[in-house]
């Protein structure tokens, strides 16, 4: 009898964040904007960028898709681990000036974090014990159920804590971080996560760190790779995009660094980088070309700074909205290091509640912080890579209401 | 403590098709340049696209990443499943004109159908009995072992059966099949898809059926999906690519079908659709939108004229080379209907004995058969997908060889 993947099936039959996004939060605002036709809505629920790609990138881009209809510059298939000139761009831009050395073999272009973060923990065996954030982007928990893993333990981010779990108490295999934090908009300082290196140099376990927000840190005491801690090569693996940085949420392009001195028990030096090549080469057939002359492009320090500019640009988004808000008299975390504001309800309030009374008070929609896990409860996610027209709208919006009030 | 993915390592210490290919027969290849520093290589071993893509999916991408360039017209996420635009023109110009109805929702587009295909796996256990084509596209099998599947037999494509294997002897759960064929360059009839269709539908078997080289027939009579049989869509998934006719190869485009209709014993109409659904948005973020803009304009009926043009260049390619080997005594299976030729070595020959001769006497590199499977010893594979004056220089070699022979 042909059976079906139980792990699969179960998600099936549970809900998954991308059902309830789509069945209940989509849902809602469309019942609200029917029973609102004159008000406005401003989606600040999606990661989601609006800032054009750079210019340059646009041409290099322009440019790749004209040399594959020309005869003489057309190129078919490209490497599995990505073109080596944009590992070594990765290596060279990206890392080097951090004063991080890696070779582009440990660089693994991916056609965007999601896919790179899925395929890295299939290097691991099912029996290991993962350690998740709470509240955590929601498909690095899917991802190990499909895989058949059940030995999960959170890691609680909380105001006490600054949204900054501590070292887990006993023995975790895996340990998934992310900072800057999506949902909490929370950052980790030098010494937070040389806890967390040291615990994993200690144990023998495996970070898995994502790092897509780092350009939004301009603290310069805040790591922007794992790898600024020593040691964290010996244990670390590290997901990286261009998606929020570059706008190519669309375009599909990221990495994933699988350092060749990282080992656990059972391997040699380089063997868990060489086990991600080959599952690599089995698994796709590398990022669109297309993507990849773009990400080589947006690597240049010309567009670097450009990229910085649509960094800055959110990262105002975030204190208009932060300011706006204060109006309401709700607590806003995040923000600033981070592309996230992480709202907090009044006392006793759920993430649902708060999701109403913003949709209804101000327009704004926004994800409840327990899509992302029951330590998100009582919490909102708000996302600044929206325009600029919209948080200003929004926050007039929201002035005339304080106004009125008064009056 | 922390353990490693058994069945990755187990790839990692055998060698997979990508290891074998770059550090025996590149090295040999490169050996060989090094020795005979004056001979011209005529590299046929890659199934890998040389023909410019059409000017009209240029043109799609150009406006698409100048839109990218611009806030008025940026986009960023797409939908997991794919853009709607796209879905819609691969059921109404890919699919209608075969008589095949199928909805959107049951099209997913893939960034390409190495991605497709490991994706499809996942909706089964594992301990379902896989039966694959001997030889086989290598990544099909590795995908299975990668997720644990042992329970594997070999379908036989000999030159006795015209390389399409009979119906299995006993009950197997999940069946693979290429049509038409790699590495064998063989096609199946309509009665030989039925025979599978049947056994299929009587076994509650599922089918994935692999139809990337769909373009290459020529032939009316031969089906270029397997929903041009009845019933299909009951018990067969099927796999498309942009590749090898749009010259998509470097783009990364595909799509899979897992119709609403196809069930096992244990599922209800519609869950295996449902469940392919949430895998691809946990496991990726959708293909690039540059690539899926060239795709919506290569299903145009103007662009699927120009995409029958290179197609019709790479068959001609295929005459050719048959043509010209023809002077060697060598047997040459496929090239019409397909753009691969399965050179068949002389008695007692080896595929590497092949590989050697072909090489020494040519300059023309194949892969050796063996390396897709048992049942491939003894050939070679060349893909025609190579440009023209490469095929001309290396037919002239040869007649030059054969004119001096005579001498």
């Amino acid at each position: 009898m042909t059976t079906k993947n139980q792990n699969l099936n179960k998600l099936f039959t549970s809900d998954t964040f991308a059902d309830i996004v789509r069945n209940k939060l989509i849902k809602t605002v469309e019942d609200y904007k029917k029973s609102h036709p004159q008000k406005e809505i401003y989606m600040m629920a999606w990661g989601d960028t609006t800032h054009p790609i750079p210019a340059k990138v646009v041409e290099a881009i322009v440019d790749a898709a004209t040399k594959l209809g020309h005869q003489s510059t057309y190129t078919g298939y490209g490497e599995f681990d990505g073109n080596i000139k944009l590992r070594e761009a990765i290596g060279h831009n990206y890392y080097k000036p951090r004063g991080i050395e890696l070779q582009p073999e440990e660089i693994f272009v991916s056609d965007g974090a999601q896919s790179g973060t899925f395929g890295l923990q299939e290097l691991f065996g099912l029996d290991n014990v993962i350690a998740l954030q709470d509240p955590i982007y929601p498909p690095y928990l899917e991802a190990n159920l499909l895989a058949g893993r059940s030995k999960i333990i959170y890691l609680e981010c909380q105001e006490e804590n600054n949204f900054v779990p501590d070292i887990p108490k006993s023995k975790v295999d895996v340990i998934y971080l992310c900072f800057p934090n999506n949902p909490t908009g929370g950052v980790a300082t030098k010494e937070q996560l040389k806890a967390f290196v040291d615990y994993a140099i200690h144990h023998k376990s495996i970070i898995i760190f994502d790092a897509v927000y780092s350009a939004f840190i301009t603290d310069n005491n805040i790591p922007r790779s794992i790898y600024e801690i020593e040691g964290a090569t010996e244990c670390a693996i590290e997901v990286g995009s261009f998606s929020k940085t570059a706008g190519f949420s669309g375009l599909r392009l990221g990495w994933s660094v699988v350092p060749v001195s990282l080992t656990i028990e059972s391997t040699v030096a380089g063997e868990l980088t060489e086990m991600f090549r080959i599952s690599q080469s089995i698994r796709f057939w590398g990022a669109s070309n297309l993507s990849q002359a773009g990400g080589i492009a947006a690597l240049s320090p010309e567009c670097q700074q450009e990229c910085q500019e649509i960094v800055n640009y959110y990262l105002e988004n975030a204190r208009i909205l932060k300011e706006g808000l204060s109006a309401l008299d709700l607590t806003c975390f995040g923000g600033t290091n981070n592309p996230y504001i992480w709202v907090k309800g009044t006392e006793g309030m759920s993430s649902w509640e708060v999701f109403d009374e913003l949709l209804l008070k101000t327009g704004i929609v926004g994800i409840p912080g327990s899509l992302f896990g029951s330590s998100g409860e009582g919490f909102l996610r708000l996302s600044t890579l929206g325009n600029r027209e919209d948080m200003e709208k929004a926050m007039n919006n929201l002035s005339v209401k304080r106004n009125y009030n008064r009056t």
